[in-house]
């Protein structure tokens, strides 16, 4: 299987800068952070649509030809790959269908909507076979959430960025889901700095890409396993295209309960003033436990998330805070 | 008098690098916003402290002679200036002093110990004589909030980094206490794009600036009347230095109310995935009602805001919002 190369990647970071912020690399906790080489956070979460998924997205599209492109984008996805198919979409002038489970909150339909795009409620066990429909009766063109090399280029780009920023980085810490950015991010970081160790990060409830690693081969687990996380954006399983990267250039993969998510985007937004969605702080829950020996970038994937929920996690001082807190 | 010039602003740019975040301009609102020439946020929350005070607290530090910054410096203040200076001593390794009134919070008394800083609780009313005496016993250097050339440059870059990252923005908006920003963006944006108009903003409650550049001399309010605002950075008011700045290069004072400040910080962190306090989106409010015509960039001064307040505002829908949200 050919995999994503770090040529790949740099071409990506060219083709995307006109539609996604080169998201700066902040240091966390001048105010009290231990750690012995200190912590920086990749913010994706002030990106357009406000996740990573924009890199992707945008990327896919960019390499379409003209005449392709023009027919349109069809994505299914609920969450932020639909909106970064649509803003895609939108900044390219091309038109852009998503296929939604009619279960999917409104809000974020609308969402969708507001973006120029064309909304399909279906059944959730319809999503793919309506998809398929839409490419073959439009001539669109679907656009996958992971499993793509030119979606996982678009993701990589992040790691060149951290490299240029931090180019002693020790560890980085990544969440997994279908594992399109941990692919990217890996391919990028071992390319350009080899001793630096790459590390996915699962919730304990979805760890199935963590399973997998350990097992070396991919381990299956139902939807409705994956499904018990507050972290909703890392319900996917990966491809056999991106755990192929996992495998390459991945150095360890770890899990993290739901109580240390949830503690890691109420400190996330009371002490780094980022509005991070659970999916997103997972790689920052992982470093505030691990600690990891010198300088360590942390991937926040993406910040949508309920203001009900968000509000909630704000407010809650994590068990074992610090006294200085509360 | 003699004002701070683009040159030292330049100069500021190239001393602070290693210690302030160049913050990227975000879009704002490719879900929805309709302003004519789009909405820019310049995300100064991200700053270290999470304040755009480190600009510039940083500079006056980096400006002394090494044998004077050695014998240490000293603030006063209970908000983000003092927070600012501590980091930007830490960052010399020479000693601050910070003599903050008694009736601090207890958080922010705290943040500033954790910065390495020696905290001396005071009253009120004896804050600046205190601090006289600590200058004169310590041979330190009292680095002053906002009236002074140093600090003003340093705060200045800000307006540096918006027009190269927006070259043909047609109105910058800022916030306005004590006016150093509003002097070092409305000096660096005049000299770099002559027709761009600079705006300062304040709470209608602590008016003060806005009703003395109307009048063209300072008006005195008092301190309980400018302390009646949610906007608890913005009680502050201009010295003669910065009222000069900001007579040659403001174009305008505008003031937001109580209700538009709440608002803008809920729809920053809904839609802007970012944590700003009251003070830091007074200019944000301020754009969302007046929507100006062409490029706009608006200053996000500041995101230490309780985490119960802030809760709240997350959670609270604006009067007259927009429907597809709640």
């Amino acid at each position: 299987m050919a995999l994503v190369t770090i040529s790949d990647i740099r071409s990506a970071a060219g083709l995307i800068a006109p539609a996604a912020v080169r998201t700066p690399l902040l240091r966390f906790g001048d105010e009290g952070w231990d750690g012995t080489g200190g912590l920086w956070l990749k913010p994706e979460s002030l990106q357009p649509v406000g996740a990573f998924k924009v890199r992707g997205a945008y990327h896919a599209l960019a390499r379409l030809p003209e005449d392709v492109r023009a027919r349109g984008v069809v994505a299914y996805s609920s969450g932020n790959h639909a909106q970064a198919v649509a803003y895609a979409a939108k900044r390219f002038g091309v038109p852009a269908t998503i296929v939604v489970p009619d279960t999917a909150p409104r809000v974020k339909v609308e969402a969708t909507r507001a973006l120029g795009a064309e909304v399909v409620l279906v059944p959730m066990a319809l999503r793919e076979s309506r998809a398929a429909e839409l490419v073959a009766s439009l001539g669109a063109t679907l656009i996958p959430p992971f499993d793509h090399p030119d979606v996982i280029a678009g993701q990589g780009t992040v790691g060149l960025e951290v490299v240029a920023d931090l180019p002693d980085v020790a560890t980085v810490l990544v969440p997994v889901s279908g594992g399109g950015l941990l692919s990217g991010v890996a391919t990028a970081v071992k390319a350009l700095s080899p001793g630096t160790r790459v590390v996915g990060v699962e919730p304990e409830l979805a760890g199935d890409a963590a399973a997998s690693f350990r097992a070396g081969s991919l381990v299956r687990w139902s939807p409705a396993d994956r499904a018990r996380t507050i972290a909703d954006g890392l319900r996917a399983e990966p491809s056999e295209l991106t755990f192929a990267h996992i495998r390459a250039y991945a150095d360890d993969l770890l899990t993290v309960s739901e109580e240390e998510i949830a503690a890691a985007v109420g400190r996330l937004a009371r002490e780094a003033r980022l509005v991070v969605e659970p999916s997103g702080a997972v790689a920052f829950a992982a470093a505030l436990r691990e600690r990891p020996a010198g300088p360590t970038a942390v991937v926040l994937s993406g910040g949508n998330v309920d203001p009900e929920v968000f509000a909630e996690l704000v407010r809650r001082e994590p068990s074992g805070a610090d006294p200085r807190r509360g």
